[in-house]
């Protein structure tokens, strides 16, 4: 039976792989790197890094395959129906590679930025293939260290404060309100800085981009002040790299402090 | 000046440490292990084996101290003051085991179960001695895998569902009502079952105990079938070894396939 592994690789420090994670990567015959165009090249040479520093060369191979383009331009209600047909897609394509790339006592390898259970659709997509039936396999997850630990430790802060609930939302659900019921809240996947709009609130924010790399970027503090600076490093950034990926904590005070 | 490790050492894989951790273990000369009495001197012999197989054998010192017991009868309108005084209590040691193990130019750490960002009191503890100012020190924060990412890899599902927020929380806190605006609930520190109270609901349970030890214990399904389950296996577990840590995730079931 072929056997996978999707193996969260932490999300840009090569130390922050697990003892686990790199015995997987050890054992695995084929690993699958999925290119999603743009300047995410710079991500799947961190993935190549890893596997040289880590793997005996001559002990495995690597095959690329090319993600499809989401339809981007498909926002609001379209959003969903998207993200199921892109799904597919990438099925089609897991399910080729696995068919066609991995012998069938072989292992294969999945490497997946951060922690595969935040934010990421490699399990969705093995479970859909599986479903499917044309190919057999049996697959493990191992956890990786997530953008979001990997923030708030460099900010040397909890995720919660004592005894309180976080959330971890997106940057188009922040842009429709801040969440209820909570007042530590993470956000992924913001292209818009949604954080501005709560700028005149009494709220500190703990902002990281590029985490771990070292073009890391923290910046920390009330909202109203941290917002400004934020947004100029970012814009710097963004431009001076081509891309960016950030995530940050925001953090209402309690209203006694007020 | 006194340096600082909180390493987090991952919830009970000792693999799932990851080498940043390692490397942090092996430069350290002295380590400080908090006793919580109870039955978690298994813990604490977890967190012994991790340094015995990492770091070679007298290069290093373990201070072990006593932690001082929080008020538990103490409930509802009294937990915030009891927890207050709790740090405060922690916080005295914390500064003397500083003051009084750690040379001046010697590295110390606390090895942090989990993820040190997670229902974990070392960094507020920690900020509070920074500032009390009477010995300095400087520190930082390794991340861990927290039983949160073990739990969803042990049930090779994701913490969220695509673009959806998750929150985590604990027991007390679902206890007062499923919380608002999400669909994917973590619930951990959860002494009571709270998830019992939700099992005519259309939702799916992840539970798991002692993740990662070879006590582990992993149940999941539509919760009305489960939640019985779960309550069996907890109490024997919690009977065979005097205590039990279990974490799990609610997961909402769409409207549409209910
Ligand atoms: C598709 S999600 C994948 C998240 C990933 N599975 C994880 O556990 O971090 C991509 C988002 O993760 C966040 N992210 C990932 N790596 C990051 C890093 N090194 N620094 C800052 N944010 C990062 C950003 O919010 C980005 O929009
Ligand atoms: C004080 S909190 C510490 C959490 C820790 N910092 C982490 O990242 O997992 C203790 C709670 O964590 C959860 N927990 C920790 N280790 C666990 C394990 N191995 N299996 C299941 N739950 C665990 C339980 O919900 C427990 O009540």
């Amino acid at each position: 039976m072929r056997e996978i592994h999707v193996i969260g690789i932490g999300a840009g420090d090569p130390d922050q792989l697990t003892l686990q994670a790199v015995r997987a990567l050890r054992e695995t015959d084929v690993f699958f790197v999925l290119d999603k165009g743009e300047a995410k090249a710079d991500l799947v040479r961190l993935r190549r890094d890893i596997l040289r520093t880590h793997v005996p060369e001559g002990t495995y191979r690597v095959v690329e395959a090319r993600d499809p383009e989401r339809d981007r331009s498909a926002g609001g209600a379209a959003y969903s129906p998207a993200v199921g047909d892109w799904r597919s897609a990438r099925a089609d394509i897991y399910e080729r590679l696995i068919a066609d790339e991995l012998g069938a006592d072989q292992r294969g390898a999945f490497l997946v930025w951060g922690d595969p259970a935040l934010y990421d659709s490699t399990l969705g997509i093995l479970e859909e293939v599986r479903a499917r039936g044309a190919v057999e396999f049996a697959y493990d997850v191992i956890p990786g260290i997530s953008s979001v630990s990997a923030l708030v430790a460099r900010h040397r802060t909890g995720l919660n404060r004592v005894a309180r609930p976080v959330q971890i939302t997106t940057g188009r659900r922040l842009a429709e309100g801040f969440p209820d019921g909570v007042d530590d809240v993470v956000v992924m996947l913001d292209a818009h800085q949604a954080f501005r709009q709560y700028a005149d609130q009494d709220i500190d924010i703990y902002w990281g981009a590029y985490i771990g790399t070292p073009d890391e970027i923290l910046v920390s503090g009330p909202i109203a002040e941290a917002a400004p600076r934020i947004e100029r490093l970012r814009a710097e950034a963004r431009e001076r790299k081509g891309w960016i990926m950030d995530t940050y904590l925001l953090r209402r005070r309690p209203k006694s402090q007020a």
